[in-house]
């Protein structure tokens, strides 16, 4: 049962602070760099963000699970892993986390700290796509956590490898790395007025890959 | 002896449209972005294929052995690892999952469902590519297999991130995702009347594969 | 506690060579070839950096430690795991080997040996990136050495893989390597006068990861 | 010790004839489609070249040791660890398969099979190069099968991926594949007569690397 400590509640808010510096920070760098040529600025968006997933839940793992993510934080509640308050302190801590960690890239990037995404991301496509994604992810870690608990954190590194690409919404996958790309007006970020329904999709994709897992995972045997 | 199940037959037909939504969509994403340099979209092709076929043999492989290719089933078949009813369930699961998968990139990436290729892929040097493509895969999942199972899940990632750019077909490989990508018209597309003499070479690469591994993997001693 | 002998005094200078090698030698490398698109170049330095950290760490961790770093030396030094007279040795060879490892790159490229870099990398901005960037480097040490000891390796190939491209000073990090790129004037040098400001942040940066290791790790309890 | 029969011979074979394939056959793939810009081409001809020798050594490293290199196979010989006729027959062999491969690939790509490359690669620093990259990868070779044997195939791989940018030669750093590539007009050739130099070159590298681990991995003690 995972427990809500002020260990544990650090290691959220820092894992994720960490990787949104990484997808916020890169995604301004390989902007700034690629000459107009997306496909270049979205693989400077990927390598990183995929190698910083494998370190941080290597890093993390041991301590807090390495969730980052309230949609994981949601599934596991459904499966009663961890309890409505302390899964309330992981997803309280896990949008700080992921706010600070944005604002950390604005500074080190010298861009203003406080700002308000412009992009549109928005329409049943993209929501569909989120969905597909969340889904894989919490599907992803729940058959690894099962069968190579080792092999997680190279799992979940790769799994967002190529959900960057395969789907048009690149792939948020996570509310907090959602509500905290809406403070950033930069390559990676998301109109606030379309959050709200990309979190939506993340948990009803989260909630099917447990209901899938329970059965195929031959879950409800033991 | 692998058994058809619905918990394996699922895992096939999923793991299979995972893994064609990956193909075909980060092919979509990265022609879409890479504003006409073609090598840039095929790195945006290769990464996120090379990436999702790691995290779907370390999930899947538990559960069904994680074929996810007709050809490899093939393979299993003649070295009597699966029987000849299980083996058509396989292949009809991972032809099914990968339309599907298709048809879900075309979804999220707001395409019509339903489309054709276009794309010409044929002549004797793409059925020599495809033959030693589906070879070289077939050999290599049956030597880990062997002498390092735990690394079949990576072994075979990598395999097709270098055999996308050192065969001129930017290798197939497999049966499965050569129908599938008939139904596609973008970037990873097949015309479907080429499709045919794809799928006897990747057959014809696997099955020369099991004839080597029998001697070369001294597995007529044991 | 760590030793300075004639072998691991080798290894760090060895080490910090191929290393500083790699960095100024890929770098000059990609930025030839990129044709004046940086975030390419950028590619093309980030990915052989993470791939020889990797590399180096597997070798020479079981000899000397593979710091290659002074700032990770005096992390260490700061938890008592190496004296102020080993860890004096380790820093001067660093060093060294780094400024010898520069030489060879402008060797393999025919350029002049003798080098002083012309780009300014200086202002708050930056130097809060190297704090973060050094900060990030140590903690995941320090945590992974704790939790799994085999992953270093990769752990720390695949962050510095990540901060290339988070910190808009491209993380260098590593006093060794800050003092070594200042006799670069390619892709990857930095004004010698910058320098000292880069090597106090990144002491700072290890200083606050060792204190943040002692609490959130536990170890003030064993 | 080291033995040459039919199955390591074949292994040896087969290995470079993959090998070569993958170097020849994605060079010629990434310039098609680079357009120009020939750090793209490069990191399309790394990228697959790193993955098919993880795959390569992990295949058949259980077989025959997975040398694919003479310069690799003349270390083995300095240690002892095979005998002369062994080692004429695996270089031999290694030699046969390398020029098989480059045949395939000119074969999989529609190209004259028979060809000879123009591309001028000599001089000084390219010589010197050519012996950092050979010391480097004997030596890395050496110390992982020490200290951490199931590494070797991961290091071997992201070893080359670094060199291949951190020399001004693309660090070839075999002689069987650098025969080889002497027959292959295309991205990856060097010219006929500029061969015997490189394999100098990289036999020296080879031995230094065996003379420095005899001591720095502290095997003259045991």
């Amino acid at each position: 049962m995972t427990q809500a400590t002020p260990r544990t509640l650090t290691a959220e808010a820092l894992g994720t602070a960490f990787l949104l510096a990484t997808v916020v920070g890169s995604g301004i760098m390989a902007e700034r760099l690629a000459g107009g040529n997306v496909a270049i600025a979205l693989l400077g968006n990927t390598i990183p963000t995929g190698a910083i997933l494998y370190v941080l839940i290597t890093l993390f793992g041991p301590i807090s699970g390495a969730h980052f993510n309230p949609a994981v934080t949601f599934g596991f509640f459904l499966r009663r892993e961890i309890g409505a308050r302390a899964a309330i302190a992981y997803v309280a801590m896990q949008i700080i986390g992921g706010v600070l960690g944005v604002w950390a890239a604005h500074l080190m990037f010298e861009l203003p700290v406080l700002q308000a995404s412009e992009t549109v991301r928005t329409g049943p496509a993209q929501w569909f796509a989120e969905i597909v994604a969340a889904f894989g992810l919490m599907f992803a870690i729940l058959a690894t956590l099962r069968a190579k608990p080792d092999a997680v954190a190279m799992v979940v590194g790769l799994y967002i490898t190529a959900a960057y690409w395969f789907t048009a919404s690149t792939s948020f996958a996570n509310p907090a790395v959602t509500i905290a790309r809406g403070f950033s007006n930069t390559f990676a970020g998301i109109r606030p007025v379309d959050v709200p329904a990309f979190v939506i999709a993340q948990l009803v994709g989260a909630a099917l890959a447990v209901a899938l897992a329970r059965w195929l995972l031959a879950e409800d045997r033991s």
